[in-house]
């Protein structure tokens, strides 16, 4: 009987032991955990904050009891340490910072991220704010019921900062959004975030763009936030989000080797440098698909895929994963943005030899009661014709993300723009048109190309 | 210059004469159409007919100045009654009964279908109808808005059936549904059929099921339809929607073989057995990319496929269609019905080993608001592990139509149900899991299959 240590029980460490219990039913499987919180969705969080999910509870992807129910122990509670390879030893801490030595066969690395903390003045005041773990969550919950905020200000435009704009407002706070560049969501083109933005400004939402945050300071019990350009503004509350990075300080100990972003260096069946220890999730370089290289992409979708893999080999499997696309997705208020694949600079830099092309076109046929305009932004090599990538900004009943993923499945394979109209795609006309919005956006983008 | 004769003008017809025009700006390009309707939107009469859409002109594609503005030539109201294809030539008639020889280089046969007229007595009894054309929708709301009928029995639970229950609703009808089989939408399994039945029933539908009509009656201006069973039940108002059949008269006039269910015989580049002559859209055959063989599957997004391909090949091009799966949504009140390749039956007499899995999964987290389940069977080869089908039930919201889509991508290029979990799909808690519902349910497929 073998026996699979893994450290870290959110997505990534969750999807590897589940696997490992369906591939080997006799292995015996341990999870340490360093908070008390397995299997919570991440992803989750904003919509507790807004209250629209009114018990923090139901953000378990699965209960500590339907995990233990496949046989699966959980360390709760415990920090690993660190690793002595040689001696196949992890040493983990418990909350009163007893230490304990636990062995294994084969060790799977699922850390995660931590959420970048800037080095700006103020950052470590009261009612300033990071968002990523479930304490993290409970903070800020709390501060929101105890204190009454009546304004916050979000430092950074990315996808937790838009869903905590929506998520303020539903709160009733009035909510100001700073970002450093030049429009919000910065992993879609200008021209769809000022889409984004203009949602955020349509809620009552102020947005500051091209304005660096450079000091938070507290006065009579008020925040202030000051900035670049002569940036300043009073604040009851403060939230940073401006990314994640690996956590990787235990894997160091053992030796392993870092890659892309600093994250943990794996191959494709998530393996790293170290025998017998694998890695997966937000703490590891993650292969690109398109890309034929690694790259960092911290999200909920991969770390899953990676963790199944990390768990299936680690018992004895052989699977390699397949490649991300960078396929994502958000919603803010009644808008869904999402995008797969390279953008027209990223297309570039990567030798590729880029158009990018606009569409506007209905969700579903315009003489049926709620259509919406979808903008459709798709990047194909103006010298082969093959798809690089696409992004989309529609309305939350516009199908918005499983259109991302025609286009994402069309990368996968390898397509061209023009291929997308071979596809047999389905049509009434409360859904789409006769041509999928896909399909004549592709039609767009190559009669621009010719 | 070349000239370019299309017989009809609905989907088919309209897009051969578009692509045409954008292949090649100098061809003389008309288009004949038996009525004053060109492009019209078969698939929104319903909407028509619910009130959804006010005002039937809003149901064209495009309007008539719209195709003329692109230099081509619309010649309504004559019908085509016959061809010469050693002259080249096709005589049409215009309503006063006057002939006319109209000359082709190309011809493009794009005559559509017509409804299935079944021989039951009663069948032409005013309050009776069939539903085909833009002239039987406007029969049809007339009757409505002068007789204002209470009451309304539907012959055949098919896509119009079920699509015109939901708009009899609307209009405040008591409405009966009654099917020939065993359930409602029979291109989808039982077991879902069942699911919109409820659906039905919930909005005070009656489905009377196995029952095949017999005759209709009219007595005291009221309508009585019998059927098997000794069914026996009282309609203001019949509407007969049992299927459809390739036009073909003036093809065969020609001498242009038939082949699947008497519909025009093409090749993958759309043409017929006779010189110069292509045909596509509900008129044709179908080439089927899972059977590899000619089927016969009306449906719009084909019949624009095939009349764009048409277009393009009929002056000068050499695309070739890649392929039918039989992809198909219906909304009925607020579940959609998706499917796509083959099920289990079907697989079978292909020569398949078919193995078909229902999943019961949410349309996203079940914690964020609004979250519905989906019921999803999945058909796969047992030996080979290869995707062959699809069906999906839903809620309207569900993004059904995508995720059906997801699969059609998969089957168009012959991927292994395990394949689908490499897909890098779109997560967001609002509108999916980490591992989006068509990835669950190839899941439990794998799962059962071992």
């Amino acid at each position: 009987m073998s026996s699979l240590l893994i450290i870290g029980g959110s997505d990534a460490g969750t999807s590897a032991a589940l696997r490992a219990r369906e591939v080997d039913a006799n292995a015996q499987i341990t999870v340490v955990l360093a908070d008390r919180f397995p299997n919570y969705s991440v992803c989750g969080l904003p919509f507790y904050e807004s209250g629209e999910v009114p018990d923090w509870h139901w953000l378990a992807h699965r209960t500590a009891e339907e995990i233990s129910g496949e046989g699966i122990s959980l360390l709760l509670d415990h920090k690993a340490q660190s690793i002595n390879a040689k001696r196949h030893e992890v040493t983990v801490v418990d909350t009163g910072g007893q230490a304990r030595q636990l062995g294994y066969d084969r060790l799977v690395l699922a850390t995660g991220a931590l959420p970048v903390r800037p080095h700006i003045p103020g950052i470590d005041l009261p009612g300033v704010f990071l968002l990523r773990s479930m304490q993290d969550s409970f903070a800020v919950h709390e501060y929101l019921d105890t204190h009454i905020p009546r304004s916050a200000v979000i430092v950074g435009g990315g996808y937790i900062g838009m869903e905590m704009a929506d998520a303020f407002v539903q709160r009733g706070l009035a909510v100001t959004v700073v970002e450093h560049g030049v429009s919000v969501l910065k992993t879609v083109d200008e021209s769809l975030g000022r889409l984004v933005s203009a949602e955020l400004q349509h809620h009552g939402v102020e947005v500051i763009t091209d304005v660096a945050i450079e000091r938070l300071v507290q006065a009579d019990k008020q925040l202030y936030v000051m900035g670049s350009q002569e940036f300043s503004t009073a604040a009851d509350l403060v939230l940073v989000a401006v990314g994640v990075q690996p956590q990787t300080g235990v894997a160091q100990s053992a030796g392993i080797a870092l890659g892309e972003h600093h994250a943990i260096r794996v191959s494709r069946a998530m393996e790293t440098n170290v025998p017998d220890i694998f890695a997966a999730g937000d703490c590891v370089e993650t292969w690109h698909r398109l890309l034929q290289a690694p790259t960092y992409l911290p999200l909920g979708t991969t770390a899953h895929k990676q963790g199944r893999i990390a768990g299936e080999n680690a018992v004895g499997g052989h699977r390699e994963f397949a490649g991300a696309l960078g396929t994502q997705v958000v919603k803010v208020f009644d808008l869904v943005v999402g995008r797969t694949g390279l953008r027209d600079g990223e297309a570039r830099d990567a030798g590729f030899d880029p158009l990018t092309v606009e569409s506007t076109v209905w969700d579903h046929k315009v003489y049926y009661p709620g259509a919406h305009e979808i903008r459709i932004r798709i990047t194909g090599d103006g010298k082969t014709g093959r798809l690089l990538g696409a992004q989309m900004v529609g309305h939350y009943h516009g199908e918005i993300a499983k259109r991302i993923d025609i286009f994402a499945t069309a990368l996968f394979h390898g397509m061209r723009v023009d291929d997308l109209n071979d596809f047999d795609l389905s049509y009434t006309p409360p859904v789409s048109s006769p041509w999928d919005p896909v399909q004549m956006s592709a039609q767009a983008w190559v009669k621009q190309c010719q």
